[in-house]
C-alpha cells in the first residue's frame, strides 16, 4: 500500500533532503559543518525575513519556546499569553511552570484573537513584559492576524511581541522584522520539511536585551550561549548534525522557490482543498483558516475512528484528529510543507472513497472537481 | 577521496541504519511508531542492564542530564560532582546555574577518581543528595571504576549515585541494576551509533521516588511528564522521530551481537590500538584508558595543525583534538560504535603514513604489525 501523509508535523520529507540525511554523518566541529551551519544560519533569516539572528536548538518547537521564556524573564514577570487552542494552552501552563505571572486571554476553538478585547487586556496590564502570540494554531487549524496584532501591541504597550509560529513559518506570510515581531519560534517537522528534532528561535534587538537582565535558571536552553556561538556559526551543544543537513538542503528548496511563492502555495493549496471539503457538503471547523492544516467537522452519521481506519488502511492515507473536546469530532488535514496541487485532488479523492464507504451520500467526484476548479482558476 | 569518521561523537552511521532513517517518515502518535517506540523502550532496558525505565528525550546528552537535574532536585541541594575534565566541569556549572550547592572534586585530567578521596568528601557531605560521575571522560578518553565507586557509595551515603553514560553505555560493561546505579545518562550518537539529537535517561526506583520532592521549576526536561508518557509508550512532546527509527535499528544490532560481546569488542579495539601507537613509539595520555576513545601525546616535534591537516586532507580521516590546556598537546582517536578490528588497522595506517610526512622517525609498519598482533593474540 502507497502511503501518503497528511498530518500536521511530522509533515512528508522530500526524498532528496532525506538522501541528504542518509549520507555519512560529518563531525560538527569540522569545518565542512561550519559551512553547512553558516548557509543554514543565513537562509533562516530569509526563511523568517529578518537581518536578526535565527537560533538552531536541539529540541522540539516546544523546547524552542521554552528556551524563550527561560533566557529573556525573570520569576513574577508578567506575560499575557493567548490560548485558542492545545499550544496556546501549553504557553500558559509553561511560563507558570517557571513562576511567571500569566495572564491568559482565551479564545474561542476555532476562532481568531481579536485584537479590541486583547487590546484591552493589554492596556489593564501596562507592566506585562510580553505577549505570547500563536500564528496557526494546529489543534484548531485556526490563523491569528499577527501583522496586525503586533501592530497593536507595538502602539500600545513596551511587552515584547512573541510569535509561536510552528505550523505557520513556511506557510503564512511572516515578516520578522517590517512587523516589529520580537520572538518568533518554528520547529523542523513543519514547514520546514525535515523530521523532528530541531527548533529554531529568531529574536529582536529588544529581546536580546532583555536576555541581559534575565534571572530565570538555565544552562541547555540559555539563548546567550547559543547567541555567542551562532556568532562563530557554532552550537553550545553537540546538534542534531544530521538534521541540520536536511535543514540545509530544504532551505536551499524554499529559497529557490521563493518565500512569497511559498506562502502562496500554501494559500492556494489550503484554498482548494476548502473548496472541495464544502462541495462534498462537509462543515469547516474554523472562522480564519490556516494555510497549513484545514479542520472540519466529522459529517453526522459518520464515525471518526471507522472513518479513519478506512482512509487509512485501505487508502494509505494519515491525516489528523480532533484533539480534547473536539476529540472524534474534528478531523484535520494537512497542506503544510512539501504539497502540491495534485496532492490536494489526492487526499480529497481519498476522503471522497472514505465517504462513500461509510454511506455518507454526495455525487462522487464532486470534491475533487470543486477543487480541480480552484486550482484552473488561478492558472486561467 | 573515501572519508573515515574517527570521533568520539558523532560516531560513523552503519548503512543499514541510515537507510532506515531515509524511509518516508511515520507519525508519532501512529500505531506505527509506539511499535517502534515499545521495542525501543524494551531494548534500551537490555542495553543499560536494567528492568527501570529508560527514558528517550530529544535533545543532546547535555539536556539529558540537566533533566536529571532539574527534575529529581530542588534548589539548595547538595551534589558532589567529581570533575576531571570538559564533561566532568560542565556537571559542576550545570547545577549550579540552578541554584544548587555543588561540592567539587577534581581530578587530574587522564587520571580516573580515587576511590578513597571520594569516600572522604562523602562522609564529610553527609547530606550530599547525589554524586555524579563520568564513566568515560570524552576529553581525556579516561575511565572511572564505576562499579566500586557506586559500591562504595552506597556504602557509606543515601546520595543518588547519577552517572554521565554519554561515551561510555556500549563501549564499557555498565549494570545499571546490579551495580545500584540511580541515573544513567547516555546519548544517541555515541554507542549507540544513530546521529546526535536524542538522549537516554535510565532511573532508579529512589531516582523515581526523590522526583516527588523536586521543586525546581522544569517544563520541557519535566522527567515526571516523560515518564508519565513513556508507561503508554509515548513521549510528551513530538520526539526526533526519525532518530527514533534509527536507533530501533541499531539497538537491533547491539541485541544481535550481544551486549557483553560489544563491550569486550570496545575492549580489544582499545587495546590493540594503544598497542599499535606505543609500538610507534607514542606516548598515551591517560592512566585509566577508555575503551571509547583513546588520547595519545603529540610526538615532540610535530605540530597538531598540520598532522590535523595531513591526516584529513590526505587521507580523509577525522578525529579529535586536545581541548582546553591540551589543545595542541594531545589528539584523540575513537572506537566507539561501528567499529571493528580492520578499522583499528587503518586508522593506525593513516597515523603512521601522517607521521612519515612529519619527519617523525619509526620504522614504517610497526604500528599496523602491533596492532594486529594483539588481534591474533586473541583469536588464538
Amino acid at each position: 500500500m502507497k502511503k501518503r501523509l497528511f498530518t500536521p508535523g511530522p509533515t512528508p520529507i522530500p526524498e532528496k533532503v532525506a538522501l541528504a540525511m542518509a549520507e555519512p554523518i560529518i563531525h560538527h566541529r569540522n569545518p565542512e559543518f561550519g559551512e553547512v551551519l553558516t548557509r543554514v544560519n543565513e537562509n533562516l533569516k530569509y526563511l523568517f525575513q529578518t537581518s536578526q539572528p535565527v537560533l538552531t536548538l536541539t529540541s522540539s518547537g516546544t523546547g524552542g519556546v521554552e528556551a524563550t521564556f527561560v533566557s529573556l524573564f525573570s520569576p513574577g514577570d508578567k506575560i499575557i499569553a493567548v490560548n485558542g487552542g492545545k499550544f496556546g494552552e501549553r504557553w500558559v501552563k509553561m511560563p507558570q511552570a517557571f513562576g511567571m505571572n500569566v495572564v491568559e486571554v482565551r479564545t474561542k476553538w476555532g476562532t481568531a484573537p481579536d485584537i479590541d478585547s486583547l487590546k484591552a487586556v493589554l492596556l489593564k496590564n501596562a507592566d506585562a513584559k510580553a505577549v505570547y502570540l500563536v500564528h496557526s494554531e494546529t489543534s484548531t487549524g485556526t490563523a491569528a492576524d499577527i501583522e496586525s496584532l503586533a501592530k497593536m501591541i507595538r502602539e500600545n504597550s513596551s511587552a515584547l511581541v512573541c510569535v509561536d509560529g510552528i505550523t505557520a513559518v513556511g506557510a503564512h506570510e511572516f515578516r520578522f522584522d517590517a512587523w516589529g515581531v520580537d520572538v518568533c519560534v518554528t520547529g523542523s517537522q513543519k514547514g520546514l520539511m525535515i523530521p523532528p528534532g530541531l527548533a529554531f528561535v529568531a529574536l529582536s534587538k529588544r529581546a536580546i536585551e532583555s536576555m541581559k537582565t534575565s534571572t530565570l535558571p538555565k544552562f541547555y536552553f540559555d539563548l546567550r550561549k547559543a547567541l555567542k556561538s551562532h556568532e562563530n556559526n557554532d552550537t553550545p551543544w553537540t546538534p542534531a548534525v544530521s538534521l541540520v543537513v536536511g535543514v540545509d538542503r530544504a532551505l536551499e528548496m524554499i529559497r529557490s522557490e521563493g518565500i512569497e511563492n511559498v506562502w502562496s502555495r500554501h494559500r492556494r493549496l489550503s484554498s482548494a482543498l476548502r473548496e472541495g471539503l464544502s462541495a462534498l457538503g462537509l462543515k469547516l471547523f474554523s472562522d480564519s483558516p490556516s494555510y497549513a492544516v484545514t479542520p472540519v467537522w466529522m459529517p453526522e452519521g459518520v464515525e471518526w475512528k471507522a472513518f479513519n481506519k478506512t482512509l487509512k488502511v485501505d487508502n494509505g492515507i494519515t491525516i489528523a484528529g480532533g484533539q480534547d473536546d473536539y476529540a472524534g469530532k474534528i478531523f484535520r488535514i494537512s497542506h503544510l510543507g512539501y504539497y502540491d496541487e495534485l496532492d490536494m485532488i489526492t487526499v480529497i479523492a481519498a476522503i471522497e472513497r472514505t465517504l462513500s464507504v461509510h454511506k455518507y451520500a454526495f455525487d462522487p467526484g464532486v470534491g475533487i472537481a470543486a477543487t480541480q476548479k480552484s486550482f484552473l482558476s488561478h492558472l486561467l
